[in-house]
């Protein structure tokens, strides 16, 4: 049971956007804005899996399933692989690029000093660009709030992950500013 | 000098939200929502203090200066004040309410899991409502995010505190969607 009263039954941060719509609408635009515009060189699926991986190191459950299952989605793989890959990235078959980017946003999750030059260093030499970077940085440092939003309420979550796996192509479908999350 | 190539010399956030405008919007609406909308019993020093005390203890000495120089500002006091309720402000002349909300954020730095619901009984018993304890956790995750995309992005920021104490007035008149930040 969350924390507070929220007078609806939505699962995480659906219940506490019902709850708190002024607030829910600026959550929405930054999640549609990162994770979804097609002005970006990063797929959708490879933005929802930086999201994925940081509500993995975060232990939020409701997040990393509905992103997992978006990313699965998004890169057309089962929700197995992805699951691999939020356990050891290092050894997944992904992209060298996407291994440094992950990287990075381990680093981020730890906190925003952590990441290094080193490590900004060794993505550029794998072809990200500056702005693959920024948005690196910012989707994990989102995540740390949207995980944080989302437990520190103490919302529930469905535990059965093929919940979440269903729902995947409807919620790519929608995006974020659709009235299911209003 | 930032991990990316900015093309401004701006400090903290305000280069970043310069280098990515269409990015930079939806977080100067969540600011302004969250910190400065007046439909809000917590008052707009006490959300700043909020995002003070969480950017003190993520160590972002852009975010810290430039909020406390705010939470002062609009609460009246000078910035060693602040400084004292950022160090201990469970002995500080603060609410015990507002010491309740406090302690929740303090947890919410940590991790979504560390709020307890015995923190939350204690902050409803002295008086906070169940929006006031959302809004709290949800600043204090916002900071979690504002803190990361700062600092993992290796900006720069001004040293000498005297610098955002001058400049609070004139943001706290402008708010957080002015051109200023963009």
């Amino acid at each position: 049971m969350a924390h507070i009263q929220l007078d609806n039954d939505l699962p995480g941060i659906r219940g506490l956007m019902a709850y708190r719509p002024e607030i829910a609408e600026p959550l929405n635009l930054l999640a549609e804005t990162l994770l979804r515009n097609d002005n970006n060189t990063l797929t959708r699926g490879e933005r929802e899996l930086i999201g994925t991986y940081v509500s993995y190191l975060n232990d939020c459950f409701f997040c990393q399933n509905v992103h997992g299952a978006l990313a699965g989605h998004y890169m057309q793989c089962d929700i197995g692989e992805i699951e691999n890959i939020k356990q050891d990235f290092r050894s997944a078959e992904i992209s060298p690029k996407m291994k440094t980017l992950l990287s990075i946003a381990e680093s981020v999750q730890k906190g925003g000093k952590q990441v290094t030059s080193a490590q900004i260093e060794a993505t550029k030499a794998e072809g990200a660009t500056d702005i693959e970077i920024h948005d690196t940085v910012l989707i994990a440092a989102s995540f740390c709030m949207f995980n944080r939003y989302v437990d520190g309420l103490g919302t529930w979550a469905p535990q059965d992950k093929q919940f979440y796996v269903e729902r995947a192509p409807r919620r790519a479908e929608e995006g974020y500013q659709s009235s299911v999350y209003k």
